[in-house]
């Protein structure tokens, strides 16, 4: 992971793909924060909303179910409800059954990040649960999100 | 953070804390497994259980709050609901108004460790919300549970 | 309550606010649909999302609370993520010190309502937490919502 | 459904099956209360962990589903975490093939219920998911749970 300084820089900009989520009342816990479990809730909205809904993948029918092996957030000002949240999303790596998202959380209005973060999630096949390799729709669907960058 | 082969390791007799978990039905996403944000809840629940539960620390009566800054868990074998489940806990840094805990989740009855993270949480003054130096009591509650390590 | 057979007629036409709200992928239970307690928090997003964004409220700064004392859901139909929902929301009652709220949960580009509910809110003071006289801008906020029915 | 006001008087001894649940840090909301919508997933897990767990009923082997048609809850005094839970849980009805559950929420050492429910869950074929008649098995597990009183 990149160090937490280079992190608070990321931008929109930086991002390929920005969708807007809906902080829930129930979010914010008894902090009056949004809680930190929820942030892993919004990635994998963005995620899983990225390929079934934008992408258009039917991940069931291909047989495929993407697992998480790994997660990591950065929580550099809280999220607080209600807010309109942008998610930037984009693959900082394309394995042979496996991507590596980055996701950013920016509050409506404001340039400035308030969490970052990264996924890998393995691609499995439903029946046996063992990775298997991308097939070539979900790579051509994931290619536009490799985003050239430092760091 | 160590590499996840390392982590893969991570036996119960490495932890100075364990607590028993109850997973509950709704923790089961539709893939069957504990969903990865709840793994977050969980690891909440172990670190806050100690210090307001086992070490009986009055948080909201010293003014303070505890504010994560960051976190990661690498998910190694899937818990799923029903199943007990065994938290470890240990903190492998003890700054002057942080604390950086390192938490291994088991399954009842087995010994390979299903989950293993870490997470890094800033104690704040609960009017201002800035860091503030821990108190003793706080301190004395958590040295208990640094443990010396490899890794 | 009314019963089922006549809920399951409940139209939009029925409610004088209507609100889309997003599904989370999370939301699915093991069975593959929206779990039955994500119901309530979606009543509560509409409920509370009414008083504090569209009406503006501001229930913090009028030292007020909404306390739910009581409230159920019919489910006639199955939400399934992702879906965007469309809730519908009526004052029932309103009271000295508490509101009655009638919801129900379309689909959209359904016409069938999938769930209805009713939904009982007591305005406590956020001190002492007892019962409060509703401020006239809290019943005049809430006095569009009133709808003449039958039922 | 019976009046609030005879629901408060529910006591454990009216319920011939009692389940110790724990709460969790992320179950208050921000007005510091264990939040309404997690009272249903209190209640699932009583009713799933009786039928999975005490009464090992394989539902899946079965090939049978529990898909609540209709709930409701009282709330005469709130839940905060942390807190153990004692849950109440009765049969009030058992038919063809739907059972009509009644719930109780105690704290841990007090005797005034916090919280009663029902829950009216229909069985169903996994696969048509169109009601099923109840195998005698679930029944049979059931049974043991209905209780006489008067109400």
């Amino acid at each position: 992971m990149s160090d937490s300084r280079a992190e608070r820089e990321w931008r929109r900009a930086d991002f390929p793909l920005l969708r807007r989520l809906e902080t829930r009342w129930s979010d914010n816990d008894r902090y009056g924060h949004v809680n930190n479990a929820v942030y892993y809730t919004l990635f994998e909205q963005v995620m899983m909303g990225f390929l079934e809904e934008s992408a258009k993948l039917d991940l069931d029918g291909l047989g495929l179910r993407c697992y998480t092996v790994e997660n990591g957030c950065r929580y550099h000002d809280a999220l607080v409800h209600p807010c309109v949240v942008e998610a930037g999303l984009r693959v900082s790596r394309l394995g042979r059954s496996s991507v590596r998202y980055e996701l950013a959380l920016f509050a409506d209005g404001h340039d400035a990040v308030r969490a970052t973060g990264s996924v890998v999630d393995v691609f499995v096949d439903a029946e046996t649960e063992r990775p298997t390799e991308l097939p070539q729709t979900v790579r051509d669907a994931l290619s536009p999100l490799i985003m050239d960058r430092d760091g």
